[in-house]
């Protein structure tokens, strides 16, 4: 599911630490035999299968990703105070995931209800990244300094202009949310992510699809 | 709120290190001014604040705990793959806890759904533990082997005893679910352990308690 900001979390950490892989696209609408396999638990994709043994959920895998290889970037901050805040921000983009969600979901009411909550969570990571980044996001920025959160931030709002498009609000912007805004555009300048970015227009076309389908469903 | 698995989870992990703390009750229907400031995003217990610097979200206090921590037992094992197994199933009990909250607040068909799904739970927990313990469940068991999958479990099924005294069903049993239930009886044979279980009678109380309100509101 390329589209997964799950998926990207882990397809970003691999490609940032230089690791071969071979990646399988899963048809979520018709989960594979092998998905059923691999993830019993909980069907859903990512899983990363390392030397035969499958691991679920991003964030565990992330963890993973970052104790088995030393190459690349360390995605979680050695301070273990400064660790904890990034597996709690990482954590929290669920529910900033949820509300796009809903967002891109819903009409009338009920989406301006989500954009609202949209804002509101993302006014609460900004808010908080202030702690994260005491010194404002760094000027000098490179693959060695990405780290889990920004790996986290990048895959869920780096298509922001593509969420703006179809969506019709502004889910991040230079002057309400600058250190997010900096870390996407800090993020896009290097050239391993740049890579990896979907193209806009595939971006906007599934996101247009979902939409279609979600509101044609809701009738 | 003495009840909570996931400030039990926290408890249990200070009490096992041997960490001096001081616990600070919370009345989650009328949140303390204290509550909102240390933890404005999620609004919920149990945040950690350590040398004045708030932690929320359990598992996240659980890997900070065991990285500022030394004594005690090692809470994370040592071995990449095993730790995002005890990751893994750590955050899977949010599943089950959802599943035993719906039988406490339901009655009739809904609670019988829900009872279904907590066995189901019960019983993926089960069946992928044995790769966990792939020798079985240690026959010697004490304070220094607890780690973070245990710690988890018995926050969770630790009282699983008033559990099934108020909704009339097992949750676990020698039979069904073997490991499940030695990790428990080994998790109450350590002091540490067993010295921070609440009484069998206050645990029925509140769960009988949390039943007739929720039935109550339901009307």
């Amino acid at each position: 599911m390329w589209a997964s900001p799950f998926v990207k979390r882990v397809v970003f950490a691999l490609k940032l630490k230089g690791i071969p892989y071979e990646y399988v696209e899963e048809n979520l609408r018709n989960k594979s035999s092998l998905l059923l396999k691999l993830n019993p638990v909980l069907q859903q994709v990512p899983v990363l299968v390392h030397g035969g043994k499958p691991i679920a959920e991003s964030l565990v895998i992330l963890e993973y990703i970052d104790e088995i290889w030393k190459t690349g970037p360390q995605l979680l901050p050695q301070d273990p105070y400064k660790r904890s805040q990034a597996r709690f921000w990482a954590g929290f983009m669920q529910h900033i995931f949820e509300s796009l969600a809903r967002v891109l979901e819903t009409g009338g009411e009920a989406q301006e209800k989500a954009i609202k909550e949209v804002s509101e969570r993302v006014k609460l990571l900004e808010e908080r990244l202030k702690g994260y980044y005491p010194d404002g996001f760094p000027r000098s920025f490179d693959l060695k300094d990405v780290g889990l959160l920004e790996v986290v931030i990048f895959s869920h709002l780096g298509a922001y202009e593509a969420q703006e498009e179809v969506l019709g609000f502004k889910v991040i912007d230079p002057k309400n949310t600058p250190l997010i805004f900096s870390c996407i555009r800090a993020m896009i300048e290097i050239p391993e992510v740049s890579e990896m970015q979907n193209p806009h227009e595939k971006v906007v076309d599934f996101l247009k699809f979902v939409r279609e389908n979600a509101l044609k469903s809701a009738k």
